[in-house]
């Protein structure tokens, strides 16, 4: 299975594929989609689309696995962050791509096995999990990583109370 | 000029198309976009976009004039109309559309001429302005009209910030 995890933000967007089969996870590509500052909106929110699209159309994923919004922002970033998650959601299901959601707190205790694990464990944990040789940079490379070893463990779990819920 | 206006929101989305020529404005169409309750937020937010789409290429707007957020909402909401809002600065974006953004309060004082009137005040001057034999229900479709008649009272001194701006 192809797990592309994201982590969105309108100036940057952290992508990182993985393939999953049984216990065994690789990662197979990650990295960042960065919009200008100072360009309009609405223009930020094209290059995003159409990036996001280009990477779904190249891997071609089971799935996009996006992270939830901390509820402990304030209004302004949540505003902001809604609008880049607005057009993921929508590039995802435009591809035909099933979108699966999780918290900050789901990501970081399936990957770390603890909810108040810090940026740097994340990031180790991504690191042994993958097998790389460093910790992705920048964060939000190493974040998405993370989102999609997630789902990778969640999956199964996920695809079913979704099902339940129909 | 076509002035589109957008009352951005997941369940229901505002539209109101008005002409401009001068002072004289008038109604062109207006209504909502309504998306299914409990079905899933991207496919929700893909009927956004293609129904959007769809009035933009129907009407040829000259700008979509959206409404900007209540910052003296909570974070949920936040987050949930920012998706909304994504995506339809997105649309307008890729359909080559300008987009100009009014706070509730610009919205308020330019239809009623103060800034703290009601839904009822802003919903009785959009019947007078544009003249119509009743106020446009639901509310969502009133104050996307307001929106666009704001934009039609302040678009020229928009438009030279905005080149101002770059």
């Amino acid at each position: 299975m192809l797990i592309l995890g994201i982590d969105p933000g309108t100036g940057i967007t952290g992508y990182g594929l993985i393939s999953a089969e049984g216990n065994r996870l690789r990662a197979e590509d990650y990295g960042v989609i960065r919009t200008k500052v100072g360009e309009e909106t609405s223009q930020r929110l094209c290059v995003l689309h159409d990036s996001l699209n280009e990477l779904i159309e190249k891997a071609k994923p089971d799935v996009v696995a996006v992270e939830q919004l901390f509820f402990n922002t304030n209004v302004t970033t949540a505003l902001a962050v809604g609008q880049a998650r607005g057009v993921i959601l929508l590039t995802a299901a435009q591809a035909g791509v099933s979108v699966a959601e999780y918290t900050p707190l789901q990501v970081k205790q399936t990957v770390t096995g603890q909810g108040r694990a810090t940026k740097q464990q994340v990031g180790f944990m991504v690191k042994a999990l993958l097998n790389l040789e460093a910790i992705p940079r920048p964060d939000d490379a190493s974040d998405a990583l993370a989102i999609a070893i997630c789902h990778a463990h969640m999956g199964a779990s996920y695809v079913s109370r979704a099902q339940g819920a129909k």
